[in-house]
């Protein structure tokens, strides 16, 4: 058989590229999308690296900040079975990059064999093997310092075998280890293959991954029900969000309410001349989205509850919606970014047969789409520059996704700090392909996830699904439009128990309040979940300082929420096997275990319910048969429990929860009380 | 605020494509690779699509024959969640492509909302708005009669709305299911987006799913261990080789053998005048991998046996092996193709200390890789023109893979009915890399599982795993490289144990005979897994008419795997609860369940095993107390089964096997013998 030797391969440029580099994780789509950090997270990367034959593989992970032109880089070790492992640490927010470099390795090829020969002959030959790709590797140290070793080394190896030394002897200096790391720093890169995908990396700031929100209706701030509430009264409230614990205290709209087709009390569709309106129903001839509502103040008195706000800890998140009342200045001044109907009146919002008149979508196949992009966009920058750096969007799946993944990685080249947190109640795909555009945080299914069974498989998805990557889950027992059934017939027990299910079981949470922590739990309608006399169309009365008030009951799980770290991350939950369906436990770790937290809930309102509780020990680093104590925040309570069973018994009208501290290696155990 | 016009949104060209394609699959590495069919098989594809509020989305699934101008198209239906489904059927082998296109439908989205309209007035204004959409759908049916009809459509719509028609009628006309089909056939694609991925997919013949393979040594051909066998000789086998139902005969190479260092009897290192070495050592100055070993005959003499071997419905697979022995005429004409070592010799095949001396590896580095790679395609074009169609190709894996990639893409243009059967046993990664670049089947670690978990656990992951696409497992119970342990001491029981598993657990199967139908289970080591006397180093006399043959015993097996379409494929094999941990049950079911066979297997050599089988009657589609058949084609045995429990005992001694096809709808139940 003759080979013609004129003919190349076609398509095939360089065909020594003969390693292989498969699976990186952590990765969205492919790398389509970012993962998500906080800054000082440590990101650990993943991939299969592997070659032909018996060669050795090296691999390397290579990270930058977006825009940098040099790669930080560092080794992968071998986890077994091809897969490699290494990580970095992302010390700044922003946007990163990270991708994988893998190649077969001569000299550690080399080096491998070496070791393993038996025979004088051969360690001999490949001695003088080695000296040349010792000599290459000085070759690519250039003129440094270990260029000179390198070449030295070499030098040494030929002469020991012209002087025909001992078998160990040549094997002894071959295989010396420090030169041989000096000379596996200088690899031969020919024929490197890097992944072709630069895997992306959004690095928010840790209240994106850690908040505790508190929404609030500064339009009732006043406190008495009858005067319209005000910028300067909910300053007032300051101390009290703080008390309970809150980081985020966060708004419905702000602005101009539409007074056309403007909805009274209860949603009724005549509304009396001084109702005031939903604050979903945005712009009237005054203002729109970035113009204040008269009654809360000015725009100097919103600058200032945002900086008292932030001497108590607290940041004001604002809540974006991009609809418009028929007032709203948009509709006249860009109705191309509006539906017509045939009647060439513009399209109001509908569910067929549903119908809300006094809300007018935006059309996002606009032919203006451009300009009304940029206008969009322009509302969260407007706000972005009077300090906000919080926005909760509402209803952002009604919104286009293009829209959403350009505004919201244009935002962030001016605000890297920006936290978005959507409001989308909707199918799981559409939810998640927010959260993959760049929304931080999202609203989940909470609400809705009552059982034990409900719960464990949700928190489950959540924590360990692919979403982890990119999905962060921001538990609500309520909202303005949420009131669950489960709170209008579960009555104390219940709210202490959603709260603190919430709490513990999401490192993002929030409520809905005073409604919350005052119990409120009438609704409009039976079998609906809307509230009676809801705050979206009219002012309440809130006694704040009522004695059945849950705010202590709050403060305490904010504080437990505050000096355990292992509750400020969704990784690392775990459920336990408790032989009781009544009662749900899990553990929440640190990776390093240096935070262990348990919780048991008794999800039963009425009864006292008790079980025994598993534990794997060996999972936490523990004996079988150890001692240890148990801190529960919530009662205050010291257990000392013993092995991987015990028991736990709650009584839901004294408390259902239990959040216990898991206290290892107790000194002396006469210094805890006992409650077993 | 003021929207600056002159500006507009960078990097986002159409920002009004508001549907998302997903999660498209069947999908290897995200279309990197190709997934893998034969001809006849319906491709079914599903993917999330899904768009921003509450529009209908449209998706369509496309495809073509690789190189085809034009896409066929067929409707995907939502199957809810977003998740969408088509299929297509692939009527000849090649490769292919699809992917998938949606929209927002506006037409659909307007039925979908005039469908629940209730007030008068709105249906007359949403009726002008579906008239225009129903307009501008026949312009796009250009001027066909479909366009005809749509226009008329749309003006009888404005006609019955100006003439003040009821209600129900303007609905009724608009909702005309006929017409609206015929709208929907012509949709607006202005905003569709199409999957950028172009999924590609090789549709080979149906033996590269569905194959029995017998291994041969044609130097035993001749039977009495001292004649060295000739392809004539081979030609007398064929009648066995067709009884026992196989369908491709294999051959260790037959090239010229190296002559250097050629290894003797039982891989000793002195060989007498008269040893035939081993087959792989392939090449002397007589010829290469184009040549044939002058005792085995001519090119002649091999064509007739191909020839022969089709008329018994047996197609002949040939060994390729790309190593050379050191007279192989590649290492004198194309010495770049080799690895020097640094005394200037060739290098031979290593893996420290152990020597291979007799073998001499291609170099995948070699500065002439391009020229190699041309020789080594060459080699399998040359058989191929010969009238060759499959080859199982030796050590795959330490050759690199982009040249396998490029060399089976490349052959396939020419002969796109060559089946590939990669020898690789080793990593897990390495293995499915190689079925990923264009093996159609792949040796497995069948031979090593012998355990209830241990085959459960494997065969589970080769049918449901991500492999399922593209690595298709061909089961070997034992190769001339692989004796194991279970065959040294398991007698007969273990022989009929093992080959129907393989037989019944994948749809390609393959042995290693005569040595497996008569029993050899001599080693050549205590603890290793070499044959005593093995034909890779000398002839071997055969008596195939030996009384304690399994010969029949594979027959039969070969038989139910011809009659039982659930046998010729390895989806659908679901394990089944069987309560003794020495008897492994399972089921394999056609996708229609027009054919269910239920297998057991005593893996226990020496004891009568019995247990409880348990049927899940109702995935099946059968009632939970029905009575059905099940008849045994090892033992010819008919069973009358009831409900979804029943006893099964098997004795090793008389077999160790059922093999049960099941069968429902019994007419009449005195028809059957039972053996309950």
């Amino acid at each position: 058989m003759s080979v013609d030797k004129t003919v190349t391969p076609i398509g095939v440029r360089e065909g020594r590229v003969r390693v292989v580099i498969e699976s990186v994780e952590p990765s969205v789509d492919g790398g389509r999308f970012a993962v998500k950090r906080v800054a000082g997270d440590t990101v650990v990367v993943e991939a299969d690296c592997f070659a032909d034959g018996h060669d050795v593989v090296a691999c390397q992970l290579l990270w930058r900040r977006e825009g940098a032109k040099a790669w930080d880089i560092e080794p992968m070790l071998a986890l077994g079975n091809d897969r490699w492992r290494a990580s970095f640490r992302v010390d700044s927010i922003g946007a990163w990059q990270y991708t994988v470099r893998a190649w077969v390795d001569p000299f550690l090829s080399w080096r491998h064999d070496f070791e393993r020969r038996i025979d004088l002959d051969d360690v001999r030959v490949a001695a003088l093997t080695g000296a040349k790709l010792i000599e290459q590797a000085a070759a690519r140290a250039a003129a440094s310092e270990e260029s000179t070793l390198l070449l030295a080394w070499s030098r040494e190896l030929v002469k020991v075998v012209k002087a025909d030394a001992a078998l160990e002897a040549i094997k002894r200096l071959g295989l010396d280890e420090a030169r041989g790391l000096v000379a596996a720093r200088h690899p031969d890169l020919s024929y490197a293959q890097t992944d072709p995908v630069i895997y992306p990396l959004t690095v928010e700031r840790e209240r994106a991954r850690f908040s505790s929100w508190y929404e609030f209706f500064p339009r009732s701030a006043a406190g008495d029900g009858k005067r319209h509430g005000t910028f300067a009264d909910c300053e007032d409230w300051l101390p009290y969000v703080q008390r309970m614990g809150f980081d985020v205290l966060y708004f419905p709209p702000i602005h101009p309410i539409g007074r056309q087709r403007r909805k009274g009390k209860n949603n009724t569709l005549e509304p009396t001349a001084d109702d005031v309106g939903s604050p979903w129903a945005v712009g009237t001839t005054e203002g729109g989205h970035d113009a204040i509502l008269n009654e809360l103040g000015t725009l100097a008195d919103f600058q200032r509850l945002l900086k008292r706000a932030g001497e108590h800890g607290i940041e004001v998140a604002l809540d974006i919606a991009f609809q418009c009342a028929p007032d709203h200045p948009w509709v006249t001044e860009h109705p191309e970014w509006f539906k017509k109907r045939a009647d060439g009146s513009i399209q109001y919002a509908e569910n067929p047969p549903k119908k809300y008149q006094d809300i007018y979508p935006l059309d996002f196949e606009s032919g203006q789409w451009p300009e009304m992009w940029l206008g969009l966009v322009g509302v969260f920058e407007y706000w972005a520059e009077q300090g906000v750096r919080i926005f909760r969007v509402d209803n952002p799946h009604t919104k286009a996704f293009p829209f959403w993944e350009w505004a919201i990685a244009r935002l962030r080249k001016t605000w890297p700090d920006l936290i978005f947190l959507s409001e989308a109640f909707t199918r799981p795909r559409v939810m998640h392909r927010l959260a993959k555009v760049g929304f931080s945080q999202s609203y989940t299914y909470f609400s809705w996830r009552n059982t034990k069974q409900e719960l464990t498989e949700y928190f489950t998805e959540l924590s360990q699904g692919p979403g982890r990557e990119y999905f962060r889950p921001n538990a609500w027992p309520n909202t303005p439009d949420i009131l669950p059934q489960a709170l209008q017939y579960g009555g104390r027990p219940t709210f202490m128990a959603r709260v603190a299910l919430a709490a513990t079981l999401a490192a993002n949470f929030g409520l809905y309040g005073p409604a919350y922590e005052l119990l409120d739990h009438r609704a409009l309608r039976e079998g609906g979940e809307e509230y009676l006399d809801s705050e979206k169309f009219q002012l309440r009365a809130w006694d704040r300082e009522r004695g059945d008030s849950l705010a202590d009951f709050i403060a305490t799980l904010n504080t437990v929420r505050h000096e355990n770290a292992a509750l400020q991350n969704d990784a690392g939950l775990h459920f336990l096997d408790i032989d009781n369906d009544e009662l749900i436990a899990y553990a929440k770790v640190t990776p390093d275990l240096s935070n262990i937290v348990v919780c048991v809930v008794n999800l039963d309102s009425h009864n006292v319910q008790s079980g025994w509780l598993q534990l794997d020990l060996s999972a936490l680093g523990m004996e079988p048969l150890q001692s240890y104590q148990m801190y529960d925040a919530i009662s205050g309570a010291h257990f000392l429990w013993h092995g991987e069973r015990n028991f736990v018994s709650l009584d839901p009208h004294r408390s259902p929860v239990h959040v216990m501290q898991m206290r290892r290696h107790p000194k002396r155990e006469q210094d805890f009380d006992y409650f077993v």
